[in-house]
């Protein structure tokens, strides 16, 4: 293993936000980063060696990517498999996570599939493909359902609640394109485990607990507030789960605990929302596992270093405007408080603007935690 | 206060490791950084949003950095401080420090003459202009001294140890220009206070305790393993030496510990090799706390979040050549431990390479830490 003039240069399709912490945590580890993205002066483009402005499926700014880089990987679900494998095949370009990887997650009834196949607990589901279905899978889960399209939703997005006999047809005029409808699980918490697999390796952070809010996440809890059993059990499962990917990476894995059980909500081949409490909050961070996972470096721990708070900024504008946040003043003057703004210039209802993390600095529970959050999140609003 | 559009750009002049981490800090904290240096490709700019090439001294470089800077700030002593000033005067951008610290701290003999005058105490000094003041400041604090260049050492570059009459003229042949001459400390501990001049606050972190070879720095331990006392005092002095200082950033004051007082051995106007375990060491790294200083934000905590032992990693060839570290295996493997490479691509005889630190992941003390940080430098050697 060396570091130095043979150090790789890693190619990220992608610069939003992940993009741009990828690039902060590859530079430590002497790795130089490239990114793609339509957006001139996407958030990741400060921190980066270089961008290159282009669309996620378009196989020339992928191979333009891939030409300057030892190894490709990808910080949105996006991109096009199909375009990977071509720019990999053509340039010998290893990409991480597989395009595979990629393909399965983008489908939510193929993901669900593939777990329900391996004997991982999912939500009970089926495949939609008009009114009959849909009827079939009410009559035998019962309300409420939740109609999703298969393709392309995130955040909420493609989601459609069915409650009760007179949403299924709404539901049903909105969906997009194909669907599956899962039963609603009635859950006693939201977690997450971040996984990593290696080379050679898969390592798993403990279970996080999230709180999601109109489908979006706000406030990741590390460790979740469950108890032993349930905190294995999550790991367990996501290793599993982990089992099924392809290709070396971070994942980010949501899943339900209902009664004590573990169900997974879904995956995503890719650093997660509910792991970037892991900067301050672990011993090396998802960001800093991704990027040595994939350029093919020895993991590092995954135990967290100190129970951690993050909470998300998010737009609470009601039209889109040029980006000012208020109120960081009182987040700078909080001790073990770190604000991470992600150099969006425009603020736009519910977008990710930024987080901010929350870690002990003398004997704060998770409660003291989640309350400082919440304070100093109240504060943090833009300006209109 | 208000993040988003309307953050400040950041120039540094210099590109070297301080720059670097400096880019790495400010990332978060929504601040872009353009750097400048006279070697293309330099450490910062793979993480900076542009490198301007040009001298430390060029007029013309400073301007260009600061016509798309909000703020200037530098990270190497070799910056002409006629020049930032003639920059800041012409372009209205402030430069921090002022200019005044880096002009008082370039010249040894005028830093050590202030430092006196405030009472703040330091070894016993005296200005040199030939054999005859030497002779006589010998005569007045006998064997053995330290001749030192009043200007442009560094590492101990430009200091001559006199331990016998023997000495005295090979020393005044070898020192180039003018010079002071000092009284050698016999000190029981080498100890640095990282200060940070904020707007309209001031904070010390707490004292390392600092391990030289050959007067470069090889180890920082932190906190220094000394008593209250003399941590208190350190700080104490440090905050003294501070208020000498003009404008805002981040300053490291490296002291003794001799008998249980504290001697200010010198100053440097920006952020310190023994503050690099802040990144992971404290709660805000002493690079964040130069951005927040200089760009006028509030200081962060100064607390350190866990005992933190740093080990520099130097270059341990006899002639320069292309960088490749190896052993970097048991650094990425070991919980607690961060490699922080630094991009530099050729390698020479003790050059700063990149530094390693290690926090405990469980209870290990300070000495645990110092033994697992040398068992990991032993281990990383450069490829010849």
């Amino acid at each position: 293993m060396r570091v130095g003039v043979s150090s790789p240069t890693l190619g990220v399709i992608g610069g939003g936000q992940l993009g741009r912490m990828l690039a902060e945590a590859a530079g430590p580890l002497g790795v130089d980063v490239i990114v793609s993205d339509p957006t001139p002066e996407c958030p990741a483009s400060a921190v980066a060696r270089e961008q290159i402005v282009g669309e996620f499926d378009d196989v020339d700014t992928i191979r333009s990517v891939a030409e300057r880089s030892d190894f490709l990987t990808y910080e949105i679900e996006l991109v096009d498999p199909d375009a990977l494998e071509t720019v990999t095949d053509g340039t010998g370009v290893p990409v991480h996570p597989a395009p595979e990887s990629l393909r399965m997650t983008q489908d939510k009834l193929v993901e669900k599939q593939r777990l329900s196949e391996a004997g991982i607990p999912v939500p009970a589901f089926h495949a939609v493909h008009g009114r009959g279905d849909l009827r079939e899978a009410i009559d035998e889960f019962g309300y409420p359902v939740m109609l999703k399209a298969r393709h392309g939703g995130y955040d909420g997005r493609g989601n459609f609640l069915i409650a009760e006999a007179a949403d299924m047809d709404p539901a049903l005029d909105a969906a997009p394109g194909a669907m599956l409808v899962e039963q609603v699980i009635e859950f006693d918490r939201e977690l997450s485990v971040i996984g990593v697999r290696g080379a050679g390796e898969t390592a798993t952070f403990p279970a996080g607990e999230n709180i999601h809010e109109a489908e979006i996440l706000r406030e990741t809890i590390v460790p979740a507030r469950t108890d032993d059993t349930v905190r294995e059990r999550a790991q367990s499962v996501a290793r599993d789960a982990l089992e099924l990917m392809a290709g070396r990476g971070v994942f980010g894995i949501e899943l339900f605990e209902a009664e004590g059980e573990i169900l997974v909500n879904e995956i995503a081949p890719r650093p997660h929302n509910s792991g970037h409490y892991s900067i301050e909050g672990a011993y090396t961070s998802q960001f800093a596992q991704h990027v040595r996972a994939v350029v093919g470096y020895p993991l590092g721990s995954t135990r967290y270093r100190d129970p951690t708070v993050m909470t998300n900024v998010l737009g609470d504008v009601t039209e889109p405007s040029p980006a000012s946040l208020t109120g960081v003043g009182s987040v700078f003057q909080t001790p073990g408080a770190s604000l991470h703004w992600y150099g969006k210039r425009e603020v736009r209802p519910l977008r990710k603007m930024g987080h901010v993390t929350v870690v002990p600095t003398t004997s704060e529970s998770r409660a003291d935690l989640l309350n400082t959050a919440r304070r100093l999140s109240d504060k943090l609003t833009f300006e209109t």
